[in-house]
């Protein structure tokens, strides 16, 4: 245990705001993090232990940064899996397992995986480019993804009809059938090294129309003890099958006629969770820790019922950040800033969020509404 | 405002325990922590933007520290406060005010404070030396303390009767008549420098019985309604006549009758606030960056009952820490560890804390007990 206390390091591949509020977690632990990044400037540069600029997608550097550390983990699913199974070979201990990003680094791989487990999913055609969808009109309207690469909105395309074809990508990757969702649901499951399983209660999220982007995000979702419950364990099927050790984020439908189907997944802390902070018994930066280094998994209830608003660079503008609206969002009740330390601000970019809590669900939705109109990221 | 977001710099004199959590509330800001402490392996120093080590009763050791500072702040008040005038004249803001650090660090000038603004608090004598004691039998039982340098329990002497005065300090001093309290409170106040004024609600704190240390702390405290208001209200006053923008740390005694008296004050974040991280709607420590920064103060009410217990260093044990009971303790629902990142545990010395919160007070103060008796702080 003593390892925890004493120089225990772990390392983190990418830098961005979900390894700065990991970090601030690990403070509470007293872990030493240790973090790679390509940019020099990423959110965590400045509150790491040590900070190391590097490709995540690069053997050397992957390599190289994770062979001084005890454990590593990822913030984001864009890196060198080849370089984590040699440091595992190695006796590092590397979570979530490698074979698990793998798999979902690659929506193809994700989609196959999900039939074959009986995990419900919306229907889906493989396709290698864009020509292959004119064999499929009949399908049609779906959603084309690219199998690699799609992040935050990127790399997703809605095909109406026909005539949207040319819209198309043409690399491999899916066609997914359209779903006419009521909702769309996250859930935030953990399961540590010992094979504990827990979930976080389940939350809704709003889109951003244009930006495919979670606007705002409500905890819990208002939806049936029934449908939670379905939620809650499809999400615990998800990870036990996955085989993973750590936090998956699993992004869901609810269709109109009460069907839970998995969407999306994503092995590490999650835009989605950011409300756990200020909402939940534990924050699912302390459940990752807790999972990644083998302790008991805490509890996920929720304390007070939370909106999280997405704080996304204002249309328009570019260039060094200015907020609008900071004092006045503060002075309402409940009110939590995490300002992701961001220098430069464009369309649409994550530049921070806000927590919203109230005991009063109808009052919380009111002020999130009020706090995202108040509260403009701007530039100079 | 933009301020705020762009580099910032935010002095702290001190980086002990108090320091490294007001840091993790500045990341949320994205404020820039540049901290000075004496030790080069405080707390603070592998998490602060930078880290000086230095005296921080040192006139050129704080005024060079200061000067390329927006805002100094204090973590400790033992700091040479004629750097600290000088800065504020050469325009660097200085909150809480020097002034106030001076009157505090005295617990002479302290009380006669007290006395004139009809604060009420235990009766007292001013006394220079061990011998002037002998003047006053009448007076014992009392507490003799020191004016100065006295904390965490040090500088602090119980004389019941004539042969303890032997016990006494031979420094300038006083002796407070003994009181024969019910319980000790603490409340904590923040004024910002717009002068708006806000009270954490009263907590209530078990010190332990050799260490004079709190030992554990429950809020809310078990106190009704009336006393509640009236210890806030104290408070309030309190800082209103002290004239100072930060937070006030004031601790009361309530005795028998239903009298609340001021027993000391001090003018930065406290132990006896670390649990608004968990239980209360804004933390002690954002509250004192909304202070000190000129925002709007948060709100200050109680989201969930909490249980704050002082990780001490165990009697016996001196040395590498190691850590006992550290995943019962977190296989409990509700427990929060805070690990401060000392290498060494010494007896009594204060290594950590865990909150622990629950929505039913009565198991709140069972699980306080449990954790207190699982967890200890031991050497290798």
């Amino acid at each position: 245990m003593e390892k925890f206390y004493q120089q225990f390091k772990l390392g983190v591949l990418g830098g961005g705001q979900l390894g700065r509020m990991l970090i601030q977690s690990a403070i509470d632990f007293n872990i030493d993090v240790h973090i790679i990044d390509p940019s020099p400037n990423a959110p965590c540069a400045n509150i790491a232990t040590s900070f190391t600029t590097g490709d995540l997608q690069d053997f050397d550097a992957v390599y190289n940064f994770g062979k001084n550390c005890d454990v590593v983990t990822i913030e984001i699913e864009k890196v060198n899996t080849e370089a984590l199974k040699k440091l595992r070979d190695e006796g590092v201990q590397v979570f979530p397992e490698p074979e698990a990003i793998e798999m979902i680094q690659d929506k193809r791989i994700q989609k196959t995986f999900y039939k074959e487990n009986n995990i419900p999913t919306s229907p889906f055609i493989l396709i290698d480019n864009k020509d292959e969808i004119k064999n499929h009109t009949d399908f049609l309207p779906a959603v084309n993804k690219l199998g690699k690469d799609g992040y935050d909105g990127r790399g997703v395309q809605v095909i109406k009809s026909e005539s949207d074809i040319e819209k198309g990508f043409d690399r491999p990757g899916l066609l997914e059938k359209f779903v006419d969702f009521e909702k769309e649901l996250a859930v935030i499951v953990a399961k540590n090294s010992k094979g504990e399983i827990k979930a976080f209660p389940p939350v809704e999220l709003v889109f951003h129309p244009e930006a495919n982007l979670v606007e705002y995000l409500f905890s819990p979702a208002d939806i049936s003890p029934e449908i939670s419950k379905k939620a809650e364990k499809l999400a615990m099927k998800v990870i036990d099958k996955v085989g993973m050790t750590g936090l998956l984020a699993v992004e869901m439908f609810l269709t109109s006629d009460g069907e839970v189907l998995v969407n999306e997944i994503a092995p590490r802390t999650h835009n989605s969770g950011h409300q756990t902070i200020e909402g939940n018994t534990v924050s699912q930066y302390e459940q990752h820790l807790r999972a990644i280094l083998g302790m008991p998994l805490g509890d996920t209830d929720i304390r007070i019922p939370s909106a999280m608003v997405n704080l996304l660079g204002e249309e328009g503008y570019t260039g060094e950040v200015e907020i609008e609206g900071l004092d006045d969002a503060l002075a309402t009740k409940g009110v939590h800033f995490h300002l992701y330390g961001k220098k430069d601000t464009k369309p649409f970019r994550k530049m921070g969020h806000i927590t919203v809590t109230d005991v009063d669900i109808k009052a919380l939705k009111d002020k999130a509404l009020k706090i995202k109109s108040i509260v403009k990221i701007k530039s100079k």
